[in-house]
């Protein structure tokens, strides 16, 4: 397929390269000057703008960071009026359910169908090509959009037709991943506090049915005092926020949801926003204190 | 090793059974008439009393429920006047940490040593012999008894020298896992208001980050209107209330287990306290309705 794309950032950038390898033409664009350049020199082509990369694609696929830059790639920057009739748009940004709904409907105005496409992964998934796909919207579009979808993922799961659906399951996994990593700090800070190795405490969870994902993956740096970021505390403001939001248009309340929120916003609070998002621990021991209590503090 | 044995329950019969096979001498008592005959038919002793299972015993090995159990058996019961001097006495019941604590120090005014050894793995662990055990107390103490954990456990995680942490440990799995059981079923609660097949986002979130053991085996029993009971809202309202009272003795709030707390005290208020403990979600569908919202509710 003729495919345009945009947003060649650590995720954007191998999976540009995944679509030309199976295949497609590729032409691409980035805000950054030179980000296409070594998907050009791989056969692909550097778009001048994000309107040039829509003009005659037959999919446009958006890997930008958010629902509003994906508006502002699209409208401000007229890449859906630079599509062809009949074009597909792949929302694939994480961004709120109502974003997905509210852009959807304007590119259906113009004649133009969007999937509501989010991906999981992360940088590894979208480098192999084993991203999960959680995609919502005209099935007839879907099953035109799969050999796109074939090269950059693994896993497409059909989520439902209306927009928002993709977007809300992507929103899902990012609830539980929050409250998962807040729920690791704070059983983390309870065996520090109460004198427990925190290497041994990690391997026996690792073993039991308290165990997680994100036990596995940000425990360990949670026993480091300064881990290299591999995604920030302030990911999960927003992407808690995002869920938060919705749940408010949902009229829901989300205890779980609402408290992991504020241990992020407070390690954010506390200028650890940039940091490593196992350091929401940082929270938890401004709150209660740091260090080990002496053995017997519970008589 | 001759070993004492208290507490033939679904857990404790086949632990009985497996110390047996490995070729200790059991004598075990439980309040219940008759819980030993299995064991005696199998090469066992059934004792009379507690104080009998006690007598002449190198190690008693205590399964009983709580840590008011273990106390009642152990100085009410007459089982720890009874046992000689220097043997050990394994709590392997889930107690508090300061309970733990309390009985030790009571022990050893005896002269008894005691092995804070909680245990994970459940009905089926136990069967198999391959449940984990950690365990804190003296060093020597625990070394003499591995012969013991070996034939019950799999896994001995030493957790340190002081009554209390072996308990502790168990405590923090305990809040984790209570903690994930109401994130799944808050994630679970918003998909279903958000109109998102729940099978399918229980395939989605298998495979992504958000994945938890307590996702795996709870959320398919929160997807059926009555799944049979294999733990109980009850059971944690009490291992989450001791979550609660052992952080209220360090002084440390935790926003996350509270939460969850207040979600199976809700559940437990609903009247579904001897429900299955994935039926926390019903609290959350009294909190905020239940059903579908309409698409596109969030504009």
């Amino acid at each position: 397929m003729r495919v345009g794309f945009i947003g060649l950032g650590a995720m954007g950038a191998p999976m540009a390269l995944n679509l030309l390898k199976a295949g497609h033409a590729v032409r691409a664009y980035d805000i950054r000057p030179g980000a296409a350049d070594a998907l050009a020199a791989a056969g692909g082509a550097a778009a001048a703008s994000a309107a040039d990369a829509a003009r005659d694609a037959e999919l446009l696929w958006l890997m930008v960071v958010s629902g509003d830059q994906a508006e502002a790639v699209l409208f401000d920057g007229a890449a859906a009026a630079a599509l062809p009739a009949g074009a597909i748009v792949v929302a694939a940004c994480t961004q709120a359910p109502a974003q997905a709904q509210r852009t959807a409907a304007r590119l259906a105005a113009m004649g133009l169908a969007m999937l509501d496409a989010p991906v999981s992964g992360g940088v590894k998934g979208a480098a192999a090509g084993g991203l999960t796909i959680m995609v919502s919207g005209d099935a007839a579009v879907i099953e035109r959009a799969r050999p796109v979808f074939g090269a950059v993922g693994q896993r497409v799961f059909d989520v439902g037709r209306a927009a928002g659906l993709g977007s809300t399951a992507k929103m899902i996994n990012q609830l539980l991943c929050g409250v998962h990593i807040a729920a690791a700090a704070e059983a983390m800070h309870v065996a520090e506090r109460a004198g427990v190795s925190l290497t041994t405490m990690h391997e026996i969870i690792s073993v039991s049915a308290g165990n997680s994902w994100m036990w596995g993956d940000r425990g360990p740096r949670m026993m480091q005092a300064d881990p290299p970021v591999t995604s920030a505390v302030d990911i999960f403001v927003k992407d808690l926020g995002i869920v938060l939001g919705e749940a408010r248009a949902l009229k829901a309340g989300l205890p779980l949801s609402a408290a992991a929120m504020q241990m992020f916003l407070a390690a954010s609070g506390l200028g650890h926003g940039a940091a490593d998002d196992s350091q929401v621990i940082r929270a938890y021991r401004a709150l209660n204190g740091a260090g080990a209590k002496a053995p017997g503090h519970g008589k």
